[in-house]
């Protein structure tokens, strides 16, 4: 081509990477692979027989409305019946606070889009979600970070971060991915009462909280930040924003998710997703709408917890048995990922190189830090492979781990 | 709610505005209004029975894969099937040029996203159309104009327009939406040979080319750059970004457009948008590739072509009844939309509010107009409505500007 288009990218493109977990996902797909790398559901649990009536009843019922253009808000039956089932785990808002999105990853960029400027700063997790990263890299953001540990967010170093003004935090308390630790109720809050004493708000991040696979479902941030601002539990402070999806209880490739805000907010991100997509599928919405209703998506998540917390017990069961003592790893209560830290002197890409060769993947945990550090952690998907394949792929990395430990046992010290 | 979103939205929001094409499709649901507003197919051409019987298929043979994630690029048997199909019009590519979006409207967002800096400045046509004024608001973007007339952008204004150093032109040069004119092949070489002489690339935006209904098909700005660059017809010169849809030819429900560029520059708009939604609906892509292929696609748009041009016929046939004289419209040879100039002193959004008193909408010109200006126009949608409502629509409006003529022509002369 002639250079008329080069040189003519926005300057937001320089912050614009391929994202890695994306990359990998295509070296994974070789069949002889097992892969802890994407973040895939497993597709055994997708109810295909309950989407083909879907189809058929909703092209039957509603025949041409179904493929027609339709609001940028969203179906609103699928809206009702979401505020009637987050209002069982204490969110009580109505369809009006609740704008349908094409993916969870779309109400990270239509937030990026309505809030940042370029040099905000944003308060997030480190490790965090690279879908979020790359959403607001886009909107030429700063990231202000806390570390995590077993109990979640470090909120012992809240308080510092939020000193330097950030717009928003951004918070994925339940199952989290990359790191598969769930913040305490304690930290949950502290984390409200530290946010309203610096007058923050909250994006509240929570695509697996329906897969909890032991112990008690946590009130969510906005539950309790709702308390809080002593308000009575049915009525909504509007404080912190709640994103969450089908993605991981129906299916990711329907590219349907939700954000639950306050109405002035569902209207500006109205606004910004007129400009983005003009609304999400009609289609798609009407048939998750036909496929969950009646109760099907509570039994179904019931089944789909069955079938990873067995994959979690036999990932965990493997890296007992097969990992080096050196190397540490979260324990999950829920959710889709587990998180390895290595010795300080592995780095986890050259180990990935070395993996591969033993056919198995899994994403370097660098990705996930804002800040470039990381280079020795790990983030273990368990929801894609059978349990004989995650104890074999377990096995085969806990080898690549053992030499590469020997090898760098051996070389000359590093300066 | 506490304050605490509330100022916090970023600067890019001020030119955020609810889409009066959007607004007003709320206002026009009910029945008995008949409505010229939106941009709607006609319900009566989607192949509802094709789809049910495309979903059957797709979850048969391709089960969980098509619930499952999948990459960024898009379904390759569609985009193959797009190249295959693009290239019996003389635009030659292959699948590697072509990623699949959320509609064309999201084309316009990651192109927006890659290019615009705030304050860069973008040449678009005068009216032009309204998502694409929406998705380059949010990057902050100054136009600069050239007029419209019957043949078309006025190529007589680009040359001064070029010389402020756009970043790239916009172009809608079949069956404008919302003028409803067609840039002539002469214009054409004019267009390409300016851009090349400024070097500035051209933005192609080709939602209703297969939609004609008389006269021949005239060759893409992709086409004629070729030829132009003295490549030889089969190369891609990549000066010109092509957009186009299946919104118009099978369903804009189901939200899949397309962009055709330089391969440099797709994978740039992958990156942006696996920040933006990740992938688009792997289960549309699937079962738009199953209903379009085999020749279905050119079968179903020659009988939209069918009902198009009746509906067309009817509201030219209409117009001539019932308009007074001193109204003027656009005679489009094929698309969706007819425009409508209206004397100098009448303002079509005053039309409006006694039109819907009549029961019959449509969208007021302004909005279509980045300088604002555009007061005495309005766009006419003629695919939505069957023959007689057209009828019956257009008398009523003839009815309403008549009063309105003579209402204007009593009263006192503003100021």
């Amino acid at each position: 081509m002639k250079v008329l288009w080069t040189k003519r990218y926005a300057q937001r493109t320089q912050r614009m990477h391929s994202s890695a977990v994306r990359e990998l996902l295509k070296v994974t797909e070789q069949p002889d692979v097992i892969s802890f790398a994407g973040g895939l559901p497993a597709p055994e649990v997708f109810p295909v027989k309950e989407f083909q009536e879907a189809c058929q009843k909703v092209l039957n019922e509603h025949g041409p409305k179904a493929l027609q253009y339709s609001t940028t808000e969203g179906y609103r039956p699928l809206r009702e019946m979401i505020a009637r089932h987050t209002a069982r785990y204490g969110i009580v808002v109505d369809a009006d606070h609740i704008l349908i999105t094409s993916g969870s990853q779309q109400a990270l960029d239509l937030i990026g889009k309505i809030f940042i400027n370029p040099g905000d700063h944003v308060l997030v997790e480190k490790p965090t979600y690279l879908g979020a990263l790359q959403a607001w890299n886009a909107y030429q953001v700063e990231y202000v970070t806390v570390g995590l540990d077993d109990d979640g967010m470090r909120t012992d170093e809240l308080e510092e971060a939020l000193r330097s003004g950030p717009k928003f935090i951004y918070a994925l308390p339940n199952f989290h991915n990359p790191a598969g630790v769930t913040l305490t109720l304690e930290r949950r809050r502290q984390l409200i009462q530290l946010a309203d004493h610096y007058g923050v708000p909250i994006i509240e991040d929570d695509p697996y909280g329906q897969l909890r696979y032991e112990g008690e479902h946590l009130p969510s941030l906005v539950m309790l930040d709702n308390q809080y601002q002593a308000h009575n539990g049915a009525s909504y402070s509007g404080n912190v924003i709640y994103l969450s999806t089908f993605s991981k209880t129906l299916a990711p490739g329907l590219r349907l998710g939700w954000v639950i805000a306050p109405k002035e907010i569902i209207q500006k991100l109205v606004q910004a997703k007129q400009g983005t997509d003009l609304h999400t599928s009609t289609f798609n919405q009407m048939v998750a709408y036909e496929v969950a209703r009646g109760g099907f998506l509570d039994r179904h998540v019931r089944s789909i917890r069955a079938v990873y917390s067995e994959r979690r017990d036999a990932m965990l069961r493997a890296l007992e048995r097969y990992f080096p003592p050196e190397v540490h790893w979260t324990r999950p209560q829920g959710g889709l990922f587990l998180w390895v830290v290595l010795p300080e002197h592995l780095d986890a890409a050259q180990v990935l190189q070395e993996a591969v060769k033993e056919r198995v993947a899994f994403v370097p945990g660098r990705a996930f830090y804002p800040d470039g550090t990381g280079h020795n952690t790990m983030r273990l998907n368990f929801s894609n492979a059978a349990p004989e394949k995650i104890e074999e792929g377990i096995k085969r990395l806990g080898r690549v781990l053992k030499e590469t430990l020997s090898s760098v046992a051996l070389s000359p010290v590093k300066s």
